[in-house]
């Protein structure tokens, strides 16, 4: 299950702005891909020496870098101040967990987003911070794990596909994003097959699981609200961003990827309506079951209750000898199958009552 | 039922722009109906080869042009170019399922609303997109299916009725828009007879399925919700449109338009608030039967356990010879009488304290 | 009970701006009063003749007409049509059931809004549209019905009382519509009664009618304020209109009348809180009976069920001429005494355990 | 308890603007205080003729008018025409139970406010309409009954202690309302009690009385709501008024003043949003209570059941001498010491299972 | 657990800005520590005449003072009277249990927040008010308590770590904040492991203890939320202040600290929506258990009645001699098997039926 919050009391105390990762152990090495590509040219490098990244900051091709392995702060640290980055940016890169958002520093725009990963075996999300760091001509890219969502666009840059190589790096930060929302899209369809299966599975067979699902997806939709609700005042600050980093070409493709995520936004808070009215559609469903056990028992027990009283009747001990008025069927010659008779009588009665009565 | 999510999970990954069909298969062909008319000439036709649509965008007489079968993406896309069309609003009209919206484009706009249906004999909704892209002279139209919903107009146009053959594409548009909005009441009508019928099956005969049906109405209201709610958008976008596109005499119409739809949107919301208040009407009454049957069931039990009792009493086997004490009742002449006074008088002591307290 | 949506399906396909009658069918005739009157004069007349009206909207003495019967969809059209009212004004006057609402036409102001009846005898609430088109000098109002809510305003009129006579049609236009909202104050006062009245029967004796009727009061508050939202609007038009239609001199009274539309809806939603709130107060009061009427019977049977068990063991058949150990008491001389005050202390201590638990 | 709604219906249907008193009868006559002061001198003076007040109006010094017993309609409309007050002002004096507004005219400033009293006794709130009529040298309040709420702020005033007599009567209205706000406080700090002890209350021995409680506390802090909200706007509108009657070094008080408002609308909310909680605690602590008795009860005659059984099971008749086969423990040495022996051992096992389950 | 308000009527009546304290009586005494540095130098002090204060008010080198122990309301009034402080400020800084503020003086700024303390033994929260007043070169802190939590920015001025020592006061002001709103995710972080507890004791074994913690941790977030919502009006006022007592140099913090402060906020919302969540689940475990118990309980009654019956049954005493058909099974050779046999078929039918209906 997702954690409501990461573990920040490492960080209480210490000076706004210390390079500290905090964020899940992962095992993993800093490690980092460099792609050097403009309208003809297209190269991927895996830089050793951090410190001469620098240069690449003012050449005329476009640079991507892709940097994994947060975990070891030291050396992302020593990374982003070569590229002159802000120590408050640096302390958000590091600090995995943070809500969505979007800064405007001089040299560069500062954004980071959450990406929901969906297992499909366990059914279950969980959410990784992606921090971009857009410069003139650079765009850098965080991973807290070495994640595989950007390879199919790193794919369409090599091969030349679509408009991403002929357009600079802010087009590029566009395309990734958009690459995050539709990945939203995905998990959303995942999360729609789910709710309409516990719908079928609300009427056919409710079970104490079932409401521990309902829990849990409700759970996820509230921390997935969490994530995409800034997601879409980021995308909207992108869009009016009045500094030079977007391009006016890109805009057109921002407003499509402000709708699409609206579009996220709308499926999440419907599917929260859904859910909500699950709990009084389970809730229902246990207790009318319920109800319908304790019915027919109950009816079952009040079936037997004269025939007992029949019986104990002519369990009675009084005196036939005694007088003619003491239990004078004891001795008829078809007392028994009178009093048997007696008894299917009440039965079939009782049977018919209820029946009309619609109580089975 | 209407689905939650269409699937998106064909196209992520890809290009943003690329046009795939995301929709429901449906093995209609892709066909068109090209309208001309102006206050004076009407003309329909089927017009075979796609490339010359573009020599239409600049005469003078308004042009509809109706596309229906989206799902032949190749042929819509080629149409599409041909008319100089954004690649991102190819993709918007072939990945059905949008939310609502506009766009404005240097040479167009752009529109996207989803047509509900409501089908009376299985009383479900169902949901198309309709795509319009209205440039200065001419509008097209996008449907999923050979929807009729526009024939009415069509005729309209031919036989002259109305204003529609005197006024610019700007008002056709406006009159279609109108008759989707139209239609929206003609659906909450049908869904307001429902919910009516509902509530008087709340009262008179509560049934599981009653629960089902006012979560499914639920269901429906949320999802209709979240179309209209971005239809006004739209609609208050037309409306405060600064282009071209939007003459000045049609702007007193979407005022009017713009009234219904809110109108719309407050009887979805009405519905949503009645139907709320459903649930706890429907296990309020629910749970009164329950509680009803359960107390007519025990008190039926309860007024035999004292009868029980007194038979089970004289059925012990004292022995009375031994002294005068031992149920000297057994060896009465009236003993039986006496006993079945004594169960007939707990009984009715029993009944009358039962009505007295108005158990029943 | 108020329905929750008009027929409108007999509209939907027709032309925007088609003058049919929507509402309910009544058999009333078209008619009209004109009522003309400046500071010095009054008349009222009863005009046969339609085509002469336009002569009066110049005049300059003030004009009130008041027109009632409206399902003669032609005569209503043919009259505004004399007025030079646009067809989607016409429109709106003809299909009833209208959000309230402000029109800004270059000729006049058109406002729709709703008027509540509230019914004594059968407690029901009933909403009619009245329309209103003011001009410079002359008020046109439309009534489905033969309504005489306006009449002590006529009256004030023509006794020449208060502030009316002395002024324009503007401030004839504030006196109606202060009249409307006084009259919501009415309704809610009824209401208010009504719910102070449940508040009551809740505590003191619930029955499933009670949540009859709280439902229905929830339905008629979510009608109510469905009226009251928009018309709040209405007059914050009216109040903000920049036009002449509406002089300097009625600002102060629209504050006011603003003011007490704000003080109708601050109680709607007051009411609907209270009323949300007693429904729980309901179930509660039902179960807590239910409870207890359960809890009673459970005991009674409870208190029984250990003397039936040693009735039944004195009832068994052991042979005690075999043995000393079987069942001696049954040849004890105070056998059944004791059989009888065994019961008897049974019973005393159960009641005095279940009376020091409080079970009753 | 609070009246949701005061009798509006007197007035319906009389001109706007009439002088009618609405609100509870009470006997107390018409009278006034005249306090006149400035930073040297101070006077308390209890004047006859109405018809001399209006010379007050430019006196240099500054002025204030406490005028209690409004149900003397017509002495006080009089009594504020001699000011020149509009007769909408005067009306909303006289209209008690009025939303709390600000209303600007050309002389003067009309404020309505509702002081919230709470009795310990009864533990009930009542609410009063206190209007505040501010004009450039003189302050008139209007009070229902003969309140003593401003009694420390005219001590205070005589005495000459703190600021106010050294400033003008913009700083008495403000110090005045700051005297309401306390009160506010005051009413909730009480109320906070309530609520603690109910919560302790909650789960210590819930009765349907507390639900009682729990309700009534959660409409009074509707109705509380409902006054403190426009009392918000109400301050804020004097805070921002452009015109001259509130001087600017009384700003940085109101805006204190502000601050304390939205602090008591805060708390409002918080007891709002802890009172609706209970109800849910409430309702799970009784049906807790019942479950426990509901589930002994059962136990207890479950562990019977069996005893009976075998008791039956020994009454039976079977004919020991003609089979050995036939009931032979009849004639066992040590039958009933076995019977006996059965039914404790059965009792015995079946207190053990519903232990080990915790069923008790 | 916290108060809901604190005592304020003490106050009531008083003269606006009087200086009073109202908080928990804490016998700390006052006292002051005064802290004096620059880029090059740091001393710490505790001066001992409080009128020697104002004549740091213009010295070149930045100050800080941390003042605690306020319930010694005259000597803290005679202090904050040195620094020039307007009376509602010294009101405000006594009067602890304010809402979280910032006011704009000419000569300072004023800031309230209140600081979270969560004991980790009870698990409860705390809460205390801290208030600052920012100068152009000194800042004044007010402790409730002898609160430690600045100790460690102390420490790092002291040390010259970090930037503190190279900036001004408002850079200071910005880590205390900074400070508080990291102490908020301690805080929180600390609950949310208690909500995780909760969720699975709820699972586990609800018991009615769990309702009580559900309701106490819903009571905190609702008062969490009361400080937080403010306190991100405070971090926006500061970052939006036109004065010059915030640096340019320190806007950039603020806005990371504002972004802080929202994600505060939306875990604080987070947690309140889980929380709400939780008492559906907990009513529907209690329920489902308790349900299963009567089931069980309610199977075990309803196999015992049919033997109880057979056995009243066979315990008849019709005469076997009168006729065959009088129980003649009674005389059987293996009556009493058959019997047995006809109860032990009974039970295992109907064992068998139960199972097959999944009732237990």
């Amino acid at each position: 299950m997702l954690k409501l919050v990461k573990t920040t009391s490492r960080k209480a105390g210490l000076s706004p702005g210390s390079p500290v990762f905090i964020g899940e152990k992962v095992t993993e090495k800093f490690g980092l891909d460099m792609v050097d590509y403009n309208a003809d040219n297209f190269s991927v490098s895996t830089p050793v020496r951090l410190d001469e990244f620098h240069l690449l900051k003012d050449t005329p091709s476009n640079t991507w870098i892709r940097v994994h392995g947060l975990h070891d702060a030291a050396t992302v640290d020593k990374f982003c101040l070569s590229f002159g980055l802000h120590p408050l940016t640096i302390e958000d890169i590091l600090h995995t967990g943070q809500r969505p958002k979007i800064d405007h520093y001089e040299d560069y725009l500062f954004l980071v987003i959450n990406l929901i990963k969906y297992d499909d075996a366990t059914r279950e999300m969980s959410m990784e911070q992606i921090s971009f760091v857009l410069g003139s001509s650079y765009l850098l890219t965080f991973h807290e794990k070495d994640s595989d969502i950007f390879n199919d666009i790193l794919a369409r840059l090599q091969n030349n596909k679509g408009r991403t190589r002929k357009m600079g790096v802010d087009y590029l930060l566009y395309a990734l994003l958009d690459r995050v929302v539709d990945n939203f899209f995905s998990v959303l369809e995942k999360i729609g097959e789910e709710v309409e299966e516990l719908e079928e599975e609300l009427i056919a067979d409710p079970s104490p699981e079932t409401l521990q699902t309902i829990h849990s997806l409700k759970r996820e939709m509230i921390l997935l609200r969490k994530s995409v609700w800034p997601l879409r005042e980021v995308i909207n600050g992108l869009q009016r961003d009045e500094t030079a980093f977007m391009g006016e070409s890109v805009r057109v493709y921002l407003k499509d990827l402000y709708d699409h995520t609206i579009q996220v936004l709308d499926t999440v808070e419907t599917f929260r309506d859904i859910i909500s009215g699950m709990i009084d559609i389970y809730l229902s469903s246990v207790s009318n079951r319920m109800n319908e056990v304790m019915k027919v028992l109950t009816i079952f027990a009040v079936i037997f209750i004269p025939l007992t009283f029949i019986a104990g009747l002519y369990g009675m001990n009084f005196n036939t000898s005694q007088s003619p008025f003491n239990m004078p069927e004891l001795n008829w010659y078809f007392g028994y199958p009178f009093a048997l008779l007696l008894m299917a009588g009440t039965t079939i009665t009782m049977l018919i009552y209820f029946k009309k009565k619609k109580w089975f």
